[in-house]
């Protein structure tokens, strides 16, 4: 985030002095209006309005505290300021290479009209696309710490939206999405049948996660998520059905309470999007403005890559993460007995690195390389993996030099089993043996519930443990790829080497559970991906037929999983599959070495959450173009125009489709690769299987790319 | 605990096979009987004797889980085991060099008649003055992680008994010590006024705290206790005041729930001590025989000391621990604006030295000289100190050097504010500088709610972070003087570096409370004492007349003060009070500078719970024997046989008495020293002021002593 050249126009607009307590506050960019008031009892209230349709309808702001039992209202308005904003700034990493950041700001100075006359502001930065606002509780003589027993925050909806939801689990963000109706909101069928996720918990029937997709009858596309989670739950949202009002819900600490604050304090921003585009949802960079600038000073170091991984293999029952089948399976010397199935072994990683190598790409993942996988999951115990010792047959000396001659990077795998206190106590012990061992990135896990007990994946607790991992990863140049935290909320602004998260439902449930549907990743980038790149996991080419597993299918064309690399983000992207499974379709496999993981620009092409998604990704540094699209449940035919390209410049583009007999279901893997010449004036028709998709690649053309046809 | 010369006596008589469910189990040692049986439910039931009368009648044995509610009755005897031990161990340290370990032990084998079949072994040992007993979950099919919602052991006591008790709270043992009646236990009100104690949570009015002292109507002397505590929560009682019925009550995690076990596993051992004889009481080694042996290979560098402290000037209001007057007092740049009453200066811990180098006093007690102080306490923050930072005008290089040029050591503090997680975050760096900067031992602290949010100071978790604590400092080679931790075990044997602990009400209540009675002291030794050292911190010379603290007073005579070098062991001993009051009364001080702080022998001379304790001890490697008597609110006369030093030998004997005018209330600092021959038939007569004390020196006389008056 060094040398970021921006212009900074600031108008400061002082509208001070003045306290009324009753005027109405507006700001506005574009057809996105704020309005803010203090009602008849001294409450915060505020609207959201696109163009002339309301967005939010007047609504609840605030919290209540466990040391103020009147903090809810009373308040008066001390005064009020706005700015203007419009500056530019550049990722590290990410979609584009450059960021406006464009906004009205509205700072609320409230003040509690009887003693102990305590002070909040609330700050609303008015974007093209959307609102934020956050709580500023200032240094102040009678409110230094403070407990927060509820927040207040309410989204009115004004019409019984469509909403793509998952419940609001404290403990995962993992379940499948749901299409209905706000009034249709229940999350407990699909809570109880969620066997396939390690820990469930989600008392409320009624709440769901951010990020929110809605869609209205009108014709607006509106997201609810949060901006910049540090010390802080997350916030879900409990769902009125009959009223369309959503509230805030914070996950509790184990105490019970929210939030154990002190003054001064800036809560995270609570966002709200709204376009009358779906594809402007997806461009919207309103969470990134509102995150930090990077903390971390040199960032030379983080460098997106591609990886495979010795993963996959265990996921579907090839392999196993253990090295003996159970912890008391000991011969005479006390040494577990290998089961001749554990799959990070010196030869096998050998092998990864072999194909890695040979096909440019960066990174090899290895997981079950430490001791004790043997039992690891579902007991609530608090000392589980060492994260420096290896099984005795992952020789980690020996790998470190092979992968070392080869250009790769072994990437460190330190599951906690949900224990963080233990990984807390272990973290520089570990991370100082990734700097002895030259592994420079880690995934993280946490499946299991959380230790200290009590606490969840998604409290303050916890928020607060991801974000120490991550500078801890940062104090040693390690780059972090975090599995089971909370979702991301663009932290990776201010963490850049915080590269990915999981944080929801990877391709992985198409191996252990009964898998996601076609549509899911047509909803994914409208939901989980708002917040952060997700570490999804695509390039699986074997879609069934893995015959321990053999009732389980990818559901997808093997053309889709190509499409994921463009539409599923991410700057440490996975190629997941086995290289044997790579190798029967070498053609297939080559549109993934070739595709990038950083970029210069980005063009939603086409997208409707639920239904399809296309984007056109310019690589960092290059003139090559790379698209991916795809589909739900239904065929689908694209025609897409490449104005895009430079005028007049003749491109190669070879594109990897579905095909014409291709299906997700009975014919998955049946692809077809076609390379012509275009430009910008060329119209691309794609034709989408069920449940497929297409990728693209497009390069300038080269004089050995004369006898290529155009493409008509 | 090296070099343990042993003589083991082992005889297994196995009367396994034949499981007869309602068999009655016995074994007895001298007087003591204990009985078990299964119930007619199948529940176990044992009860205890002393002679024919009985100490616990028939009572209730075992757990409730979570996750089997069929696990309190229904079992079958599979077999029971009987062996008798007697062995010699010699500790590290301690009240004598040398411990007879004797006992009658019971294996109780059982298993759930139903299935799942599951398997509890109840282990008991009968000594000659008590019984101790765990529960041992042997590896098994049916049960491997286990979560232990209640304990049902109970203690039934033969009548309504005389109790000194403190209320049974999840965080503190810091209250005064009441006696009552069983039927009269109520701690409501002692809780609610006890608002000079941190962190007080107790939620059941009719709960105790163990050691639990008894004395029955008939002369017994009963103590109930734990051995070995670890990985499981404390065990408090909670009373049942019509029956006399006291039942096992586990300090609870957040979840509700108590313990989090994985099988095998062996718990705590419950330990009932009886006698009819308080000094009996005090002698009694049952708690350390429970205990495992050391962990600890090397233990030559654990060496008890004596130290002085920059603290008691803290605790009168004379300096103060933070270096500035508020965390937000700065100057133009950033940097803390001193408040000029800062204790832990470079100059001042120089005259700490400087007295202790000049006494022979080998440690230098420094608190108050890391960063944090400003804002620390109360308000349940994670991030509160930091380990390795000292303040501005504490020069940590030059007062190692300073110290060590004096042959004295600085002892490190590190509070943490009851921030468990952050300590642990820290736990390495801060003893690398300990190393670093030659610390050999430190006191922590754990002042404040615990964090992790909802754990509680003695609850399992906590209960294992101590024992973390104490193995890490072992693997830095340092010794451990644990404030605010979990009430003792006897761990000491296991842990030798772990020296004391306060885990009770200390002296320093007398500086920032209404204090504690003058019978506080002759109760500790029955009870918070039975569990290990306690650093009371004893020593204070100026009583009264703190200009900070005005109203303040201890409730003590100087000579008592003496006599607590001698009443209350521990091994690392404060002189507690201030140098300048030490000097107005170096005479009286020559006591502290020769008394010993490990033992070869101790007798217990007189002993009454409540009243009055006189104890002798002999140094280690020495003739040398010291006395110290303590009495109540009551003066006291009393007539010594010195019939424990060597026969027709002659010693010189320093008498440290109250002055005959003395008075704890009216005229505390009164006192007299006088010296005199004795031999081992002397009758020494000790004048006990009201509250007051005696304590006496012995050494053999040397040529020089030839004109002293033999004592008459």
């Amino acid at each position: 985030m060094k040398k970021i050249y921006t212009f900074l126009m600031c108008l400061a607009i002082l509208h001070a002095a003045k306290a009324q307590d009753n005027k109405l506050i507006k700001a506005s960019m574009n057809k996105v209006r704020l309005e803010f008031m203090l009602d008849a009892e001294g409450k915060p209230v505020y609207s959201v309005y696109y163009g002339e349709k309301p967005v939010i309808k007047p609504s609840a702001l605030g919290f209540t505290l466990a040391n103020d039992s009147a903090f809810d209202k009373h308040f008066e308005l001390t005064g009020s300021e706005q700015t203007s904003v419009d500056e530019t700034w550049k990722p590290v990493w990410g979609e584009v290479s450059s960021i406006r950041n464009h906004y009205q700001q509205v700072t609320i100075h409230l003040k509690q009209k009887d003693s102990p006359n305590r002070l909040m502001n609330i700050v609303f930065r008015v974007f093209e696309y959307g609102v934020g606002f956050r709580y500023e509780f200032p240094k102040q003589p009678n409110l230094k710490y403070f407990v927060v027993s509820n927040e207040l925050t309410g989204f009115n909806m004004a019409g019984d939206h469509k909403t793509f939801w998952i419940p609001g689990d404290y403990d995962t963000n993992e379940y499948p999405y749901t299409t209905s109706k706000i009034s249709e909101i229940d999350n407990r069928q699909l809570v109880a049948s969620s066997t396939d996720i390690a820990v469930r918990v989600a008392p409320d029937a009624y709440a769901v996660q951010t990020p929110l997709m809605m869609k209205t009858a009108d014709g607006l596309y509106i997201n609810i998520h949060e901006a910049g989670l540090v010390n802080f739950p997350a916030m879900q949202l409990h769902v009125d059905r009959s009223n369309y009002q959503l509230t805030a819900s914070l996950v509790p600490a184990p105490t019970g309470n929210k939030a154990y604050v002190h003054a001064p304090f800036k809560s995270p921003w609570r966002t709200i999007i709204v376009t009358d585009n779906a594809a402007d949802i997806l461009t919207s960079k309103l969470i990134l403005n509102l995150n930090d600038p990077s903390k971390i000073e040199n960032t030379s170091w983080i460098k997106p890559m591609k990886f495979v991984g010795v993963w996959w293999e265990m996921q579907t029952g090839k392999g196993t993460w253990n090295y003996s089948n159970d912890a008391d399976s000991l011969d005479a010397k006390g040494q577990l007995i290998p089961n001749g199935t554990h799959s990070a072994n010196t030869a096998n990683v050998k092998k990864y690195i072999d194909f890695a190598a040979a096909n440019g790409i960066q990174g090899v993942l290895v997981e079950g390389w430490n001791v004790g996988w043997e039992d690891w999951f579902g007991n609530w115990k608090e000392n589980v993996f060492s994260f420096v010792t290896p099984y005795p047959d992952f020789d980690v000396k020996e790998l470190t030099q092979y992968a070392g001659s080869k250009g790769v990077h072994i990437i460190m795998h330190n599951e906690t089993s949900g224990s963080a206190t233990d990984y807390e106590r272990q973290m520089d012990t570990a991370y100082r043996f990734m700097n002895k061992y030259g592994y420079t990135s880690v995934k993280t896990g946490y499946v299991g519930k959380i230790i200290p007990r009590g606490e969840h994946h998604d409290g303050q607790w916890m928020v607060q443990h991801y974000v120490r991992v991550a500078q801890k990863a940062a104090d040693y140049h390690v780059m972090l790829d975090a599995h089971e935290p909370v979702r991301p909320t663009g932290l990776q602004r201010t963490y850049p080497n915080w590269m990915a998260s999981e944080a929801g439902r990877g391709n992985e449930y198409n191996a252990f559970s009964t898998g996601s549907k076609p549509e899911h990743e047509t909803i994914m980038p409208f939901t989980r991906l708002m917040g952060g790149p997700m570490d999804y996991t695509p390039g699986i080419f074997r879609i069934k037929g893995y015959s321990n597993v053999p009732d389980r299918q990818v559901h997808t064309t093997l053309a889709k999983q190509l499409a994921l690399y463009i539409t599923i983000y991410s700057p440490l992207q996975m190629a997941a599959d086995l290289p044997e499974n790579y190798e029967k379709h070498m053609d297939a496999f080559q549109f993934i070495k070739d595709v990038a993981v950083d970029w210069d620009d980005t063009k939603i092409l086409e997208a409707e959450p639920g239904d399809y998604i296309t984007i056109a990704r310019k690589a960092k540094g290059t003139s090559d173009w790379f698209i991916g699209a795809v589909t739900d449940e239904n065929n689908r035919d694209e025609s897409l125009s490449l104005n895009f390209l430079d005028k007049g410049k003749k491109y190669v583009a070879i594109i990897y489709a579905d095909a014409d007999n291709a299906d997700w279901k009975e014919n998955p893997e049946a692809y077809q690769i076609k390379k012509y010449l275009v430009d910008a004036n060329t119209k691309l028709n794609l034709k989408l299987a069920k449940g497929g998709g297409a990728a693209v690649s497009i390069k300038p053309a080269t004089s050995e790319d004369k006898g290529l046809k155009l493409y008509k």
